[in-house]
């Protein structure tokens, strides 16, 4: 095995321009769960495993009791019709741990971008906000000018100098290192309270990735899983007020 | 010296499609207790050493005052019945420090696995519980699901998706990175409350190993040492409970 | 791309017998403030960048939406008077992370330098105090004892053995590493308290630097920086004795 | 520059069968101390510099405000009686940085050993006591059994199995990976208290060594730096009396 190591595990499918779309775990895990649930609402394909020597050494259990070695995996799905465009979706277990193997992940990712022709990239993540948020917001960063103004018509929003710390990880590195290739890409951050993975801010993402690809995807199973996960946050809450109220209430006693 | 360097002691032993069998460094230190009380068990022989860059930079005393720079060691057993098969057995000082280390040697260990013949696997480990445990269950996970059915028959238990960290260091690298190699593998993790190296575990584990491989192993110096252990965090939770005692006793006083 | 690129932006220049002049991020971004008002004084060209596999994998937001990748860059500037240098000036978003990094960050500036037929390189860096200086001098090391009468002579100050500690990052490496290759260096560091960026203690290094390269500079810009910082580190304090009176205070209530 | 680079500042020197002698940074200083002390006695001659990437990125200043890139520094003795033998010393700023960094540093210092017919090593070293200690014991390891016995005549001490942990860093990996090679080595730690450089200690090592070496050494330098450090010593305590005796009082007042 390579540093980096790509696993076909169909053809390599032939694919027309395609568009590569990444959500790796990051903040609120919102580009992960943005990709893996249009991976399951369009029904992309599996075609290759990536394993790296800079993921931690670590297999997963199935449900079935078989074990699956870290990795990240690449997705395509075919146009069905004239407005919609070839897809490469890549989502995964984790990013790589140190500097370099995060650099070299991206270098593979897009080596396989640009073997099946693609041009395009659009990287999906959070953007923690530290506190809660009614209608998250998209933030947006392009590798160019000319796709500031296109993504504005989408929803997305551009804040002067924001994130101020710039975009850590695979998300900015697939446009950093993507623009030295000449590829156009442009990364979709959701706000997100950071506390919990973020449904709500995963489905915002998307909504925007709908209208730019035209791909028909139901949104309704992140609706419910966004409603779980505010229940979550609500009982958190009131379990801290209880313990807040206890002990205030033993300052009295005491 | 490579990254990793397997330097032979014995001239190379012709094994006949033996099993590997793994018992690193790790939780209760229950798969290198295990594989080390098989070793003497059936006179194993040590037939390589293997040395890592990615090892401390460490050598350990021996009683003589002799020094050994720290090292995995492979042993062989040859079948002495029909229902046997060669055995390849693997223990050592460390695991690899970083993960790429951690992938460099589980790669290398497959290598020597392959070069024998070897096409099934069998690594052992702790599960760790975070408390005690009466008769400690041995947790399985496997590379073939079609294996799940006997290893259950041999008394392993199938907890779904657990552990959910799934398993980390070489007993899960060794299935993950061997399973990309079409070889089968199976991890035995034996429950152990974790604060202390638990033969008591290993032995659980050693049991069903015993079934699978038809090899005949006296477990009563394992059940001595478990006893030992015991008797040493009976001492341990004693002092704990006189100094507990004591600081109330001082309480009251004060 | 290699563990660290290069890559021209412009055809590659003709300089004859340039001074490299580096100012990366470090203590009280000293040099790096140093290095960049320099640069705009002097509209320097940039000529190349630098990207490495060491530095955080990290795109920064350009005010107009846009991203960059993190890098070091390379600006020339041709001599204008008899009494001028061609000038090879280097600055950047970070230093390597890890010591291999630095190394061969290092090694790769040298290799820069050294095609354009540089022979002599100045590096820019601040001196921790720890509190606050009126008027920070300039501390110096050089690699060769010949060096040493004339930096005095421009202003410089050496202290016996300062810093203890040696000069850590690229500002040290690069005249460690180039005087094994027999290039002649010397490092200017400027007092500073370090709490803040320090645009003061930048403009004593380059008052130094201005004598040494005769290039016309107005330090005006720098200093109404420093005013600034002074401001900001004026109400900092000013805060802080607010908080605590305050403290002091609820001291006498409670 | 390589990982690790020698640069030769003399012509090679033609030596007869030299010994090895190891003394680079560690606990208490005590083997660093050692060789710098003996290197100064018998006036040995610089013949090698050896710099590593996994060294720090840095350089120290000479008294003269010259800079100096941080290595390691072989020296070289010639026998000047019949029952003397050549000798290389090495001392240095630092051991590397990194496991592995480790690795390759021993592995080009057994290079260079081997480079000039050297077959036997001896490393320097501290044992750290945690308390102070009257008439400090050499503890001893060695490659070979053959060698323990002349070890105890020459004065060494082996205790079972001590040091507990092994010997970690060049000390242990040049024994252990000379073992590798077939050279024969052996370690003589120092016992120290740990708190501060340990010239007693260092003395106590060399008694040894000059047994073995038969080199005329003349200790006293080391004794008086022994009785500075005492005094040091004996002062930090004094400091830490008055210290607790005010915090006593205080509480009689408070």
């Amino acid at each position: 095995m390579d540093y980096v190591t790509i696993k076909y595990i169909t053809k390599k499918p032939k694919l027309k321009n395609p568009i590569l779309i990444e959500g790796l775990p990051g903040i609120g895990n919102v580009g992960k769960l943005a990709v893996e649930h249009l991976i399951d609402s369009i029904k992309a394909v599996k075609f290759a495993q990536l394993y790296s020597k800079d993921f931690p050494p670590q297999v997963f259990i199935n449900p079935d009791g078989t074990i699956e070695l870290v990795k990240n995996e690449f997705y395509y799905w075919k146009a069905k019709k004239k407005n919609q465009r070839d897809l490469i979706l890549l989502t995964g277990d984790y990013q790589g741990l140190s500097s370099q193997g995060q650099y070299e992940l991206v270098e593979n990712i897009l080596n396989i971008a640009e073997e099946f022709g693609s041009k395009e990239i659009y990287t999906l993540g959070g953007y923690g906000l530290g506190h809660e948020v009614e209608n998250p917001k998209v933030l947006c960063a392009t590798t160019d000018k000319s796709l500031v103004k296109p993504m504005k018509k989408f929803g997305a929003v551009f804040k002067k100098n924001e994130p101020g710390g710039g975009i850590v990880g695979a998300s900015g590195l697939l446009l950093g290192l993507g623009q030295l290739r000449g590829l156009k890409g442009t990364c979709f951050m959701g706000e997100t309270p950071v506390y919990l993975v973020d449904p709500k801010s995963a489905k915002a993402v998307l909504k925007i990735l709908i209208k730019i690809t035209n791909v028909e995807v139901d949104l309704s199973e992140l609706e419910n899983k966004a409603k779980e996960i505010e229940h979550i946050a609500h009982q958190l809450k009131e379990m801290e007020n209880v313990s807040k109220d206890k002990s205030e209430e033993l300052k009295y006693i005491g």
